[in-house]
């Protein structure tokens, strides 16, 4: 992912994919570094390095969306907590222009919500056209957090992972390039980083004792993981897995996979649709302007 | 403003403020710098260092806002076409993390929009406790275009003016600071920024043929934004004039004065609200997890 000027670039995208069928992710690394060599200073000037290339590519992208174009990106960050969905957004996504984001964490459903089906308040927040959503939880909760606590018969998930395909198959029909990516940790990692808020003062916001409670069911929600992936692992919405016990790697490989989506995207500089030269002479040839008396 | 270590530094939002009562716009010089005195390359060099300082400001506005907190930023760009609303979020405010933002591009309303009073699409957008809200164009749309075209009686704006007022006053009382600059660039250099959209293939998307149009009511915008800023330069949410035909400077200079509104807030790293002995003592003699028989 380091090696954006050659042309036949290893692609983080194919080595963070899982192949189709049932998933083990105990099978899955979760210190692994996909793609790329070198360590963790060479990872952060890689990731550095991308910045202006994701910035523009952005733009091009925004700027057709701007002019008619139908194309936008969903990136679904799932992951156990501590896991890194926000630390995602702030170094990877943050590189480009936040004026071409769209960014939705989910919380648990609000009663509102509730009253709906599980994917309405998701159709909500979708990226408009030209735009790079990102969603830091997602509609997987729904057959995730469902699951693992067994908040509804094993029936109603099985049907909700079909529904999630064809709701995925209809946003990618409309121009959307749908990324799924799982953040992989391992549970001592989480551990770590869950005594790490405790001993510093700015991270004390983030813990929530739940969080011990719910490590309880780590079992659980790796099943549930493991079995979301393989139903929803499609052809037009495939998941990631991304090894993420190295925050600095996760954070690079993320980045490389979005730069690797809008390079695949290609977006182009609209064209005017207006005649250039006319312009350029009403504007040479106006009357003087912001000197009218007053 | 780049004096960001010294204790009594001058005070950009201080420099750029607008005394009470009339306002002269041709009184301001667009390519001013007021407080600061260096070049292109140390206004580039002050923008970069106030990142961190920024970003660590603006995390602690987000923490305090999930911890019950209900400050707030709203951060009003307005000004001429080319004056670079966008280009302030793109250098400016992207230096904190997108997640504690939101961002709003006003258009010319919709005709849903239109069913309702002027500020009902506004508060809708309003931030939420925690977070940067920034308009790009705003609310005072409908006392600028509205007055240059004569799209309503002057009665009606009058009363605009005073419903900004009480309407602003309710956003400060509930939390907010509320920043309202106008961009300030002289007629020449707008004419110079359409003629190099023009130039530049990839600046063509942005351009408008009805820009040119908007230009010959040149005198009738900058007497709306003098009656505008006048009617609604109160002390509870004050005008900054900002000269913008140095991009470097106008970029530097809302950084600036977002990092001063920041720090006068002060907003603090919230305490746990659980025995963080405790918390440590649980994760730390829990059984072991992820090696549950599957």
């Amino acid at each position: 992912m380091a090696a954006s000027k050659h042309k036949n670039r290893p692609s983080t995208t194919e080595a963070l994919s899982v192949p189709r069928g049932p998933v083990d992710l105990a099978s899955y690394d979760t210190n692994a570094k996909p793609g790329f060599d070198g360590n963790k200073k060479k990872g952060k000037a890689a990731l550095f390095a991308l910045g202006d290339e994701l910035s523009d590519l952005q733009e091009r992208l925004f700027a057709e969306g701007m002019s008619g174009g139908r194309r936008r990106v969903l990136l679904v960050l799932q992951g156990m907590d501590t896991s890194g969905k926000g630390g995602i957004v702030r170094h990877s996504v943050a590189l480009v222009d936040p004026q071409g984001l769209h960014i939705k964490s989910f919380k648990a459903p609000t009663k509102a919500e509730l009253r709906h089906g599980f994917l309405w308040r998701v159709e909500r927040e979708l990226p408009k056209p030209g735009i790079i959503g990102v969603f830091d939880r997602s509609h997987y909760e729904d057959v995730l957090i469902a699951r693992a606590r067994d908040l509804v018969p094993s029936a109603e998930i099985t049907k909700r992972y079909r529904e999630i395909n064809e709701f995925e198959e209809r946003l990618v029909d409309d121009g959307t390039v749908v990324v799924k990516c799982m953040l992989h940790i391992s549970a001592e990692e989480q551990k770590r980083r869950l005594l790490a808020r405790l001993d510093d003062p700015e991270k004390l916001w983030k813990f929530n004792p739940g969080d011990v409670d719910e490590r309880r069911l780590w079992p659980a929600y790796q099943e549930a993981y493991e079995l979301a992936i393989e139903k929803t692992n499609t052809e037009h919405a495939p998941w990631l897995v991304v090894p993420s016990d190295r925050k600095w790697y996760r954070n690079l490989a993320v980045a490389a996979v979005l730069g690797e989506t809008l390079r695949s995207i290609d977006p182009h500089w609209p064209g005017p649709d207006y005649d250039v030269q006319e312009q350029r002479r009403r504007l040479l040839e106006e009357e003087p302007v912001g000197s009218a008396p007053r």
